[in-house]
């Protein structure tokens, strides 16, 4: 997440952050990427199966990747400022299992959280790959978003 | 995809439409929902793993979204045109297997496509699931994205 491949354990867990999700964000969002009307216009989501407007789930998804990135930078500086070396960052072969259990709606806003699902070693020495599942729970405890990512993580002196 | 659930055909696939990346959009989308270098500055990009800028990989998912949506949209103009009633919409529990083979510079255009995968009926009669992939090919023939999306299809008489 925010270390080496040797500094994460099976059951970490730590609150990335959060994100407010505005009517204006949502729309400015769905116009660009996901004009549905239901995530466009308050009147017409009334009459979709959603019964009003609601964030797309690639808002939400994107949202937790400002979370992370904004943490992994905060933990990045945090080593620096103790004079150690941050780690290089590692590619992610892709993301699994992804879901929005619960819709996000304006007004909402979402805590994201990580934890260390396993952790295992590559045949490239500097890199081993690490299992993370990614969560979100809004201000209602209802999981807005939950998915898996497994980047490579690099191993100190490798 | 466009239809309702008995039109879809194991193996039917589509081009659904094509994204081009502004060099613009991937610094702005970046700068909203993943501020790392390598999204948001030529420079300090080059430098990187990536040895240049790239779109975010969530900006890239959230295109293939808006090709689907003017895609779907598109067929449902064309089945009221004949008379014909659109299906309403299902939810998708999910996401699964995404993955960007290649990253997404500025200047490429992914064509984006679907094909049917499986397809169930389930316990309620006015719902089937179907699976589809969903991916894209930039203009040099490599795979940009990749994932399985199941939503609930709506059944005819359902």
């Amino acid at each position: 997440m925010r270390g080496w491949y040797e500094d994460a354990n099976i059951g970490d867990e730590w609150r990335i952050g959060a994100h407010a999700f505005t009517r204006d964000a949502i729309i400015e969002f769905a116009r660009e990427y996901d004009p549905q009307r239901f995530h466009l216009d308050e009147e017409a989501a009334k009459h979709s199966m959603f019964g009003g407007l609601c964030a797309s789930g690639w808002h939400v998804a994107a949202a937790s990747m400002r979370a992370l990135v904004d943490f992994r930078a905060a933990g990045f500086a945090e080593m620096a400022a103790r004079g150690e070396t941050p780690p290089p960052l590692g590619v992610s072969p892709g993301i699994a299992n992804l879901r929005w259990p619960v819709t996000t709606r304006p007004g909402d806003v979402v805590d994201f959280f990580a934890r260390v699902l396993d952790k295992r070693e590559t045949k490239r020495p500097a890199w081993g790959i690490v299992g993370f599942r990614i969560w979100g729970i809004n201000q209602n405890g209802k999981e807005a978003i939950s998915y898996e990512n497994r980047p490579f993580v690099a191993r100190r002196g490798g």
